[in-house]
């Protein structure tokens, strides 16, 4: 198979886990016999010093031409007291947009060699094994207006948070899909007791649920959703939900595995390239220092290969070596609590390929 | 002291938790010569049932004429396919407004009697002694317009999330003023990285904190502040965020002492009554069964004593006499775990009562 990928190590440690990303699906292209074409674009704050946009024109081209995205991450202290246009994170929400990823996809795992490292109790976590569907490219981050204005001689703030129907329903299917090759389970999360939107959200996914016979669709309240998920997480299969709500409660469930340095993330598209980035972010103050967590953007890269290429033993290749390798003890320092070997991100991706190497 | 308290029990357990609160309440007025008078009104589904309203005017006449309001809870399946404005929440949603309440105060405090019943582990919770100050008259709950449209020939809903400054300025000043009484730390939680109101919720923080240079403020985003809250809970003193950040978070704070039963709530007004209820809902599951626990309740009036009528030693003594009970070993069902003695809920007031008049 020949395919051609984007990559925009953005900021911070974006460079470093995703150099070691792109060695790691090198090493599968040799193993399984295809060809990875990698062509680098800028995004985030390395794209505002040199281009003076978040996310330059070239590189939105750059991606409409790929068959998928590798994101490492952005932002920094450098642009933080930058206008709202010109920050990092614009980059990240206009690569969303322009590109229509509107289901960002989240697997939240209980990795047993890395229990210690939760919070919550080990029984609570074992076994854990969900997925949240998040609507990105809609909700209260795109809405408008959302201005300063006055009224009645009142200084106020407004922000939109507005969804056509289409938009609720494509990111309710995409659920249910990914519900049929899972568990069977989907929770719909929203606030209708006080949304408007919510209401509609309720509706929709509703009538969804009657084109999925076999999949049980369950009602949750946002609130109690928080609360659930510290709960019981065990209850979940696949949790969809709308785009301020998703980023919280995902956030929040990557608590589950102990280390945001774990979660791997996929935003797909209705038929365009899908964008794939670790869950955590741009950490400035580790860049540069060899330290960081490459695993996430490793398995970001497994979510690649499945999701987008349909090479799903490569994808499960690159999982087996990451749980092979937590099992023999190695870590980095975000997740060494008592680790047998400590290692660097460069030497962690060495043990990664060698895990492959083996399989 | 003579004091006038509105007593809206409301819905499912509303009643049973009520009563014993009212008792509990007429002990203390006993032990320390205070004259409690007590008169009762509708909310809730009982208020729809009884007056085609679920906050009849003659229950806002009530509460504007007394000292303060202790609420039960409201709603049950009765309702649910109400429309909006005929669901019991919406009578919840109205007092808020109605009465001015846009302080919503919600401790979270580990109790050791109780560690067990946590999911997470006892050295994460041990000792956590925050405050979450929620905005609860504004922001989403309330903005305009709130409807579905045409829009380019799509149907298209929307809700509204809006904020004067002066409402996002006094309820900072109102989580700066508890620091004050408290460790001195603020944490604010926005979305300041995509929501023009959380730019403007982060400015007037920033100069609100001009006027009390004692206190630390940070500000933290919304996602980051999900995970924080499982991460290392005991980083916070008082977390100030707007409505529905608000409802979400303390949600999920709740899971710190391992059960909703626990919780206590304060909702404040800028010169009018308070109104204090438990963080859970009326459980309609358990109604009527003299089962439900009725401590966050009990406890809600302890803070109303304190906040409302600044009877600070009898508001402690209320609170040292459920740690002591709970310390003796009893529990109600819900967090009865291996517990020596499972009380129905009048005996668990019973003792509370008891240890009152040991104190
Ligand atoms: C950086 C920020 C705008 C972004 C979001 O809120 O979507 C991030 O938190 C995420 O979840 O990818
Ligand atoms: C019942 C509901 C409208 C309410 C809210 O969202 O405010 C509840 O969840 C709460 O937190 O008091």
């Amino acid at each position: 198979m020949q395919k051609k990928i984007a990559v925009l190590p953005g900021d911070g440690i974006g460079k470093e886990i995703v150099a070691g990303t792109v060695q790691v699906m090198q090493t599968i292209a040799e193993q399984f016999n295809h060809q990875f074409e990698f062509e680098y674009g800028c995004i985030g704050g390395e794209a505002i010093d040199v281009d003076g946009n978040p996310l330059p024109e070239e590189t939105v081209s750059l991606c409409k031409n790929s068959d998928a995205i590798l994101l490492g991450a952005v932002g920094g202290p450098k642009w933080d007291n930058n206008p709202p246009a010109l920050r990092p994170e614009a980059g990240l929400l206009a690569i969303r947009k322009k590109m229509g990823l509107f289901a960002n996809l989240r697997p939240v795992q209980a990795i047993p060699s890395l229990a210690d490292a939760s919070t919550l109790k080990k029984e609570v976590i074992d076994g854990v094994d969900l997925m949240i569907v998040r609507e990105l490219t809609g909700g209260i981050y795109f809405g408008t207006p959302r201005e300063r204005r006055i009224e009645n001689g009142k200084e106020l703030v407004v922000d939109t948070l507005s969804y056509t129907n289409e938009e609720i329903e494509r990111i309710i299917r995409k659920a249910f899909d990914l519900a049929m090759i899972r568990r069977k389970k989907v929770t719909s999360v929203d606030k209708a007791n006080v949304l408007e939107s919510s209401r509609v959200w309720r509706e929709i996914a509703n009538n969804v649920a009657k084109d999925y016979p076999e999949v049980e669709l369950e009602h949750m309240l946002v609130d109690n959703a928080a609360m659930q998920l510290i709960r019981n997480p065990k209850q979940f299969d696949v949790i969809v939900t709308e785009n301020m709500f998703g980023d919280i409660l995902s956030d929040e469930a990557s608590m589950l595995t102990g280390s945001l340095g774990m979660l791997a993330s996929a935003s797909l598209s209705a038929d365009g390239p899908g964008l794939y980035e670790p869950v955590h972010g741009s950490a400035p103050d580790i860049a540069g220092q060899n330290k960081a967590n490459p695993l996430a953007t490793i398995l970001s890269a497994a979510m690649m290969l499945k999701y987008s290429f349909n090479l799903i033993e490569e994808g499960n290749t690159i999982e087996e070596a990451v749980n092979q390798v937590l099992e023999q003890g190695y870590r980095t320092a975000d997740i060494a609590d008592g680790a047998k070997y400590v290692l660097t991100t460069t030497e962690m991706v060495e043990q990664v390929i060698r895990q492959i190497k083996e399989i």
